[in-house]
C-alpha cells in the first residue's frame, strides 16, 4: 500500500503508534530530571526543565515549493515571514511564547543570493516582532526550495492542549476567519484586483498574525482546550473533537468573517472561513460561561462559533441559523490523499 | 549571483551575519531568565534554562534522496538510523547527551507504507540505542524523499565548542577514520565484495555509531574545544580552525585506520580517512599533557593526528612521516559548489 491510498491521516497513526509502543523513553531527559508533559500528537510537545515554573515547547513545520507555497503567490520576504510565523502559532496555541528557533533551508543549486537575503529578510522582520531568536540550522542541496523551522517556546504553566473538549462546552476562536483564503483565491484568480478590501485579503495571507496576545488571555482566564487553525475551521474542530474523543458542531450563521472578506467574496465567504486555512487564529473550547466571558475579553472578530456534542469522535457538522444541516464543507488539506486541493 | 557560484558557505556567512546583526534579541528567553550560551556557527546551539546546572542544546540536520542517501546504498531502516544519529552525533560533540527529537518527512505520494515503517523501525532502534524520545514532527507532500530532524539535548557544565583551538595545541580524534567512507565505496562500486572487512565497512557506514561515551570521557577530562567528524577531517578541522582563528596540519602516517580499511583499500585508505566524512568520531584539541593522557583514556582508533599552528585561519596542510606537506586531500561536501563529489 502506497502513502496515498491510506492518507496522511492514517500515516501518522501507523508512525506515531510505532514511536509510542517501540519506545524504551526518553532515558537521558529522565535523568536529568526533564519530565515530558505533552507527547505526540497535539501542537507542540512540551516538557517541564526540572524547575517548578517554566515549562518548554517544541514544534516544527516545513513549507514546500509547489505544496504549501508558489513564487508567484508568495514572494521570498513573505515565505520567511510566514514559515516563522506557522511556528509561533503552534507556541501560541500551547499559551506559550517562541525562544530559539532552527531553519533548514533545502534549495536548488541556482536560488539567486539576493532572493536569500529576501527570504531571512522576512524571516527577521517575524523574529523581532515575535522576540525570537535564530540560534542556527542547516542548508541542503535540493531539487526543489523547502523551509523547515523547528522552533522552541517558553510559558508558565499547563499547556493548553486539544484533548480537553467536553460535551456542552462552547467552541469559539479568537479572530476572523476566512481571510488568508480570501487572499489566496485573489491571488491565484488571473485578476488583480485593486482596492482596500483586496490589499487587506493579500495582506492577511501574506502576513498572517498568529495570536500570541490572545493566547495570553485565554491561558490567564484559565482555558485548557485550544489548537491553532491552520488548516481550516472545520478540519481543526474535527482534530480536536477526535483528540478529545467527542463530536462537534459549527453554527455557519456566527462565523466571524471580516466585512472585507464578505464584499469581495459574497458567495464563497462562508466556506472560506470554514476551509480556507492559514488563518493562524486558535479554536478554543470550555464551559460556555467561562467562553462567553473569555470572548467577550478578546479583540474585534472573537466569536463563539459551535458547540461541543456527543457523538462519533470527529464527526463535526455545519448547522444553518435554522439549525438545519449543510452540505458538508469543502475537505481541508490531506498532504497524500486524493481530496487534495 | 546564484548560491552554486558564492558556496555553501558563503551563503552562510552571508545569512549568519543578517540573522546576528539583525536580531533584536531572544526577548522571551531572556525574560523567562535563559541565557544563550552557543549561538550560531557551532555543531548546536546552546542554552541554559535559568537552573544553575543543566545545559539545553538545539540541534538539525537533513538528508535529502539523491544528495545524502540513495535508496540503492542506503536502506531505509538504515536511513532511519541515520538520520538520527546524525543528530546524536552533533550533540555529543558538545559533551551533551540526546534528549527529544521532532521528525520532519518529506515523501512522494508513491512511498510504500511498509517502507515509512521500515524507516521508524530504524529511527527507533536508533532512538532507544541513545535514550532518546521522539514526541512530534511533521508530514509533507515534496517530489523528492527528505528527513530532517530536530533534537535538544541535555548536559552538565561547559559544552565543548570550536572556537577554543590554540597554537600548539595537538588535534586527535575518538576512533578510526574512512571506515564509513569506505563502505560507501564499496558499495557504490559494482563489484559486491564479500568477507569481514566488507562487512565491517559497509556497516561503519550503514549504521556509524555517534561517540557518545567518548563525549563523555572529554568532558570529564575538562577537554574544551571539540567537533564532530561528519564531512572529513580535513574539511571538518579546517572548519574548527577557522572558528578559532588558527591554522593546523595533519600527520598523515598517524591517521587511525581500522585493518580491513587498509587491506581493502590500501591505496586510498588515507585518502578515505582525510575526505571520506560520515565517521561520526569527535575530533578535539587541547594542551598536549592533556591530549595525550585522554587519548590513552579512550578506546581503541583514538589518536592524535596533528597539531595546532599560527597561521591563516581555517589553513590545514597534511604532512607525510618526513614532515613533508602532501597534495591537498579532496575537498568535502559543498552542497551548491562546483566541487561536488
Amino acid at each position: 500500500m502506497q502513502i496515498k491510498d491510506l492518507g496522511e491521516f492514517g500515516v501518522i497513526d501507523i508512525l506515531t503508534r510505532m514511536v509510542i509502543e517501540q519506545r524504551a523513553g526518553p532515558r537521558n531527559a529522565q535523568s536529568f530530571s526533564f519530565n515530558l508533559m505533552v507527547d505526540n500528537g497535539d501542537d507542540t510537545a512540551a516538557w517541564n526543565p526540572g524547575g517548578p515554573i517554566v515549562n518548554e515547547l517544541f514544534t516544527t513545520d516545513t513549507m514546500v515549493e509547489g505544496v504549501h507555497f508558489t513564487r508567484k503567490t508568495t514572494p521570498w520576504p513573505d515565505l520567511g515571514w510566514k514559515s516563522i510565523v506557522s511556528n509561533v502559532s503552534d507556541v501560541a496555541s500551547m499559551g506559550g511564547l517562541p525562544a530559539y528557533a532552527l531553519v533548514t533551508l533545502g534549495l536548488p543549486p541556482d536560488v539567486e543570493v539576493a532572493d536569500l537575503e529576501r527570504l531571512y529578510q522576512g524571516m527577521m522582520e517575524a523574529s523581532n516582532e515575535y522576540g525570537l531568536a535564530i540560534v542556527g540550522g542547516d542548508m541542503v542541496r535540493s531539487p526543489v526550495v523547502f523551509i523547515t523551522v523547528a522552533l522552541t517556546g517558553v510559558m508558565l504553566g499547563q499547556p493548553m492542549l486539544r484533548t480537553g473538549a467536553q460535551t456542552g462546552d462552547l467552541v469559539a476562536v479568537t479572530g476572523y476567519l476566512g481571510s488568508s483564503g480570501g487572499g489566496l483565491k485573489l491571488m491565484q484568480s488571473s485578476r488583480s484586483e485593486k482596492g482596500e478590501a483586496a490589499d487587506y485579503l493579500r495582506l492577511c495571507h501574506r502576513r498572517p498574525r498568529p495570536a500570541v496576545a490572545a493566547a495570553k488571555t485565554l491561558v490567564e482566564a484559565e482555558v485548557s482546550t485550544a489548537m491553532d487553525v491552520s488548516d481550516g475551521l472545520a478540519d481543526d474542530l474535527a482534530k480536536l473533537c477526535k483528540a478529545s474523543g467527542v463530536a462537534g458542531q459549527i453554527f455557519a450563521d456566527r462565523l466571524p468573517l471580516h466585512p472585507f472578506l464578505s464584499s469581495q467574496f459574497p458567495k464563497d465567504c462562508v466556506d472560506l472561513a470554514l476551509g480556507g486555512g492559514e488563518d493562524y487564529v486558535l479554536l478554543f473550547t470550555g464551559h460556555p460561561a467561562k467562553i462567553n466571558h473569555v470572548v467577550s475579553e478578546l479583540p474585534e472578530g472573537a466569536a463563539v462559533v459551535g458547540e461541543v456534542l456527543a457523538g462519533e469522535p470527529g464527526q463535526v457538522i455545519v448547522v444553518d441559523a435554522q439549525g438545519n444541516e449543510m452540505p458538508s464543507p469543502k475537505r481541508g488539506w490531506d498532504h497524500f490523499g486524493t481530496n487534495r486541493r
